[in-house]
């Protein structure tokens, strides 16, 4: 089937193309390279280098030998949308070019207004071009665990039947996100789900748990890496905890650290959208998946680092910071995710070894890291109304860029001449 | 107590001013003017003819002896914005400013992203200038019944608690909107929900029922007259099927006529907002009120104002065209609607005696809504992508602006010169 991948130049994105080429399906990506510039733009960069666009469809072409098609352009522009998708026409649209980081939403108002307006508008123009241009494709919409929140319920996956003064239906589950960013994404699934029931759209709304993880099979050549973002604006917990005990710094669970989140593999969450691809819904039909496979705690995530670090010879320590988020730090969580299981998924990779993995592999780019050493603590604080002091604050004098690490690949940047 | 409107030019916002000033509070208004182009753009005009805005602060002057401020902008503009918050730091604002209209959103992809965009923009950037300006103030933000859709239990307003799979949470109901607009109206209540929870702002989302009616006790002079629309984009059913009996036009509700809305006089929402001005929650809480009297369904409507018409001495007759919405025309309806009892709120005026005003004044302006008559009928329809040559083909030969009825004041226009 030919996929049209929306933000294949992200962390996300790029590995999915990979694992489709090497499916036999045809791939096709729309990016701006908007993350690129905003990964600058709080003074953070990769951890592992990543190729210009055209240095990465050589590798592809290379490596793989398979054509990766590919579109520079915003959906923000809705004639640029509606003319990727008469050129290209695909069978289905994994959508993921959209603002990602819940703590660059929450830097001030304009970060907050970028991300929600963006991520609604880039959400609307691919639902009205596929209405025009190709009604019969597969949405594959990218959301997140986070637009739930943390009810005192089961989370089901997006509806639930219910009870209430007597009478019963079945209704959306109710939405409680916990950033700007999170709720651009619950109004996304409001999109989407009523574009479906006004124009028999098929769609799959993915409810993503947090992706943990820098390899999928397919990243065969360092030309082909994905890029993994370590600064707290981009990085994950996780991702922060393993950059902070290979640069000796203390590992940070904001606040009490109880807080509880769904995880899944990089490999297994691509694993996961192939089966969603490769299963479409009926036309009309608007459904959820949860996409994790284990949830764990921040403590739960510190301490296996910490525990992982010490078996490599690392001398870890963890410190509990106050909690620049505001969010529960204990709470009940236990979201359903029987869907994919219904598809066929299975999990092959178990946090251990994949954190065992990007241990290995962020050593070799220790040097990168080192550079960019002041922006894994936090800044961003969701009391403020304007973060950017802190921000500024962190890195008074910008660091020096350091000369690439040798045999590294040209350093990430927005050309992609 | 000092109320800042946002919106205070429109058919709610100006009647609101006039009677929080004639409760002795002080009043500041906000507007950019954009409902009036929006609504000529659609090729109506409202049927009563409104002043410009300079005119309309002349009236109160001269009328009700009361200063009226105001302060020309859109909320688009975040440093405006901020700068009115600063200003005339207010003791509450009533934020109105938004595209109003579920067929308007409808129109086309351009409408669709204008009025999410519009609207979440808006509340943002207030929020944010509340936060940094005036976090004290109380919010009061127009919302929609519409926001609930029809589902197949009770509605409460705005949370109810549950239970599922053998534990309790009180939950956001969940939301099911029917168009782009009331989907942007999902999306302010979640955005200001969140605001309430992490800054300690208070506020009241009014989950605003259908408003009917076309005076207040304070409209006691034909220059103080608020807007008055019929066209489709722009009028509710209420108000087209009684310009439809004045011009010899079938009523027409659409489809099968049975969908049941929550409905509320003018007036009397006047007097809800009022209440929940002088009755602020307090800091942090984020209360919903569900803000109507009674329900009713769209044949109702049109028997009703088929009744009266008969009383009156016009021959009117219904007809059911398609729907040109996509939406439940036979379904349960019982939203709950206690908080504003609560508060001291009493029902004053009754639905026949309010047709029968609007009958009365609209005859007064019969030549006006002869010279729009073709803007009645529908020409949006939910399932096509862009019902813009619907909306030109309705008017192939814009009807010739008519004289102005003897007496009538300026004619509706941007000028506020």
């Amino acid at each position: 089937m030919k996929v049209l991948i929306t933000g294949i130049d992200g962390y996300s994105g790029w590995p999915l193309a990979l694992h489709l080429l090497g499916r036999g399906h045809e791939v096709v990506g729309v990016d701006s390279f908007v993350t690129r510039r905003r990964v600058r733009e709080v003074g953070s960069w990769s951890a592992t280098p990543i190729p210009s666009f055209p240095r990465r469809q050589a590798a592809v072409r290379e490596i793989l030998a398979r054509e990766l098609g590919f579109h520079r352009g915003d959906l923000s522009d809705f004639a640029f949308t509606r003319h990727v998708l008469e050129l290209e026409r695909p069978d289905a649209i994994v959508h993921l070019a959209e603002q990602r980081s819940a703590p660059y939403s929450m830097i001030d108002v304009h970060h907050a207004v970028e991300t929600q307006v963006g991520n609604l508008t880039g959400t609307l123009h691919l639902l009205y071009a596929m209405r025009e241009i190709c009604p019969d494709a597969h949405l594959v919409k990218m959301g997140t665990m986070g637009e739930y929140g943390t009810p005192n319920v089961d989370i089901p996956e997006g509806s639930f039947e219910i009870e209430y003064r007597g009478r019963r239906d079945r209704l959306p589950f109710p939405r409680q996100a916990g950033s700007w960013y999170h709720w651009s994404k619950v109004f996304d699934s409001g999109d989407v789900m009523f574009a479906s029931r006004i124009w028999n759209l098929r769609a799959t709304d993915v409810m993503q748990g947090v992706i943990y993880g820098i390899r999928t099979p397919e990243i065969t050549d360092r030309r082909l890496l994905t890029r993994f973002d370590f600064d707290e604006t981009w990085g994950t917990a996780l991702n922060r905890f393993i950059v902070q005990a290979i640069l000796g710094l203390p590992i940070t669970p904001y606040g009490k650290g109880d807080q509880r989140r769904g995880f899944i593999a990089l490999e297994d969450s691509m694993q996961s959208l192939r089966l969603a691809l490769e299963h479409p819904p009926a036309r009309g039909e608007y459904r959820v998946f949860n996409q994790f496979d284990a949830a764990y705690s921040v403590n739960e995530l510190a301490e296996r680092t910490a525990r992982i670090a010490t078996e490599l010879g690392l001398h870890p320590s963890v410190d509990h910071p106050p909690n620049p988020r505001i969010e529960a730090e204990e709470h009940y969580y236990a979201p359903i995710h029987d869907h994919l299981a219904g598809l066929g998924y299975r999990r092959t990779r178990e946090l251990d070894d994949v954190v065992r993995e990007i241990f290995r592999d962020l050593r070799t780019f220790r040097r990168r890291l080192q550079a960019r050493r002041h922006v894994v603590q936090p800044a961003v604080r969701w009391a403020e109304a304007d973060s950017r002091p802190a921000l500024a604050a962190r890195a008074p004098n910008p660091a020096p860029t350091p000369p690439p690490a040798p045999g590294s690949a040209a350093p990430e940047g927005r050309s992609v001449a």
